[in-house]
């Protein structure tokens, strides 16, 4: 599913008040952001809104325009607190139904777990004309309408959403990337790392702090679509670095 | 600084590449919420950006318009990815000027570390009008112009500089909640939830599964400013939980 002539972004809406309160530290954004690197899609932003019906619309809408594909993660539960379906209908002008192919699923799931309840019943309702995405731990399943893909906020259930979407997505030439890890305060190279980014036009370089075994140390990371301009800006990063007396750390850090 | 008759929001945007790729984890979301929590502010929304100009601009002129507070992470180094001060100025349509405050600290600091260079006094640079958010780990300050509050990408340097900032806002009533866990699959018990909550107009139940020692659970967070309304919300759901055979974990999970 690959197409390297162009690049392909995604948007990813973490809808959830226990995020923005500080008492669930999110998990997903992470997670999508490394496989989306994965299938060759690049994410281009982040919101993470509250379980609140305008601020859901007002991101899905704004950014399943601008990029290729929008996920959301949160709110498909069977609690009064679980709102995304609903908001997600309404951002696209569409009514919720019961998607008959969930309510068998859950039907399945349930018939040796109390059966299917209404509030079970819920996890079945999507936006009209949505498909499933498979969830292979709870049963109820993701969502797919359009551009949009509705997943789980535990982060778990959306991990296996997110595998059963592998490879199905058209994707654009991965993001290469190589770290280079130093013993060195950014500062004292700032030159260098501009100076080698100007060189090579298809790579961007990174340059991100640290503080360990009581010394100042720094992580660059090239990253380009090309491997051979990859290959060649690291190089040249590399013999700046011993040229200033700065040799990278054997193995990285 | 509490003005409880009003809800002061904020805004967060969390700049980088390095979190869109994947490669770096982000702990300031919920450093910052957890922090806004205790100094009575409500984290409205938090947007994940590129190190891109136009991307900056766009999420800081829009939330800090719309919210009390604006807090940015990231981007405020010495080398030349480090955009934020100048998107951020751009944003306010101001210069960039170098602050004599923040450069005066940098001397002090580089003094014994190598001397100010070009690349060091790039982080004295701030928005023209700016005062300076203390930094006690690395010199480098933190920034404020007007209701825009800059830090650091690096989260033990942001954690300093809210550290300077704790009991200096103006915030309101804060939220407080409870966490009520127990043994159940949420889809049991979704109508109790919904209808406790129904019942007290000022609290908020929300409803977070989790699976531990082989069984279904799940964390009941009730909200609320009102300490009287969260005590007797609390108590209804554990009366409801009880009646439903299915009592509160002990201590919490």
């Amino acid at each position: 599913m690959a197409n390297p002539s162009r690049i392909y972004t995604a948007a990813l809406v973490v809808i959830g008040d226990e995020i923005l309160s500080g008492r669930t530290h999110d998990k997903n954004i992470s997670q999508v952001a490394a496989w989306l690197q994965v299938q060759g899609i690049r994410l281009r932003e982040v919101r993470v809104v509250a379980d609140d019906t305008p601020a859901i619309i007002e991101a899905v809408n704004i950014l399943r325009t601008r990029n290729d594909y929008l996920f959301t993660t949160g709110g498909i539960g069977p609690t009064h607190d679980d709102i995304t379906v609903d908001a997600i209908a309404e951002a696209l002008g569409v009514p919720v139904v019961v998607h008959p192919e969930a309510r068998a699923i859950l039907e399945g799931y349930y018939e040796t777990r109390g059966g299917l309840t209404d509030a079970r019943l819920r996890m079945a309702r999507t936006p009209e004309g949505a498909s499933l995405i498979p969830n292979r731990y709870t049963g109820a399943p993701g969502i797919r309408c359009g551009n949009v893909f509705i997943m789980a906020g535990v982060p778990s259930i959306t991990a296996g959403m997110l595998d059963a979407l592998s490879g199905q997505l058209e994707g654009g030439a991965a993001l290469l990337s190589e770290t280079v890890g130093c013993w060195v305060g950014e500062s004292e190279v700032a030159d260098l790392l501009r100076e080698t980014e100007k060189s090579f036009e298809t790579c961007q370089i990174g340059s991100y702090p640290f503080w360990a075994e009581g010394k100042t140390g720094a992580n660059f990371v090239i990253r380009s679509v090309s491997a051979e301009d990859l290959a060649a800006c690291t190089r040249a990063l590399v013999r700046g670095l011993e040229v200033l007396g700065k040799p990278p750390i054997a193995g990285g850090i």
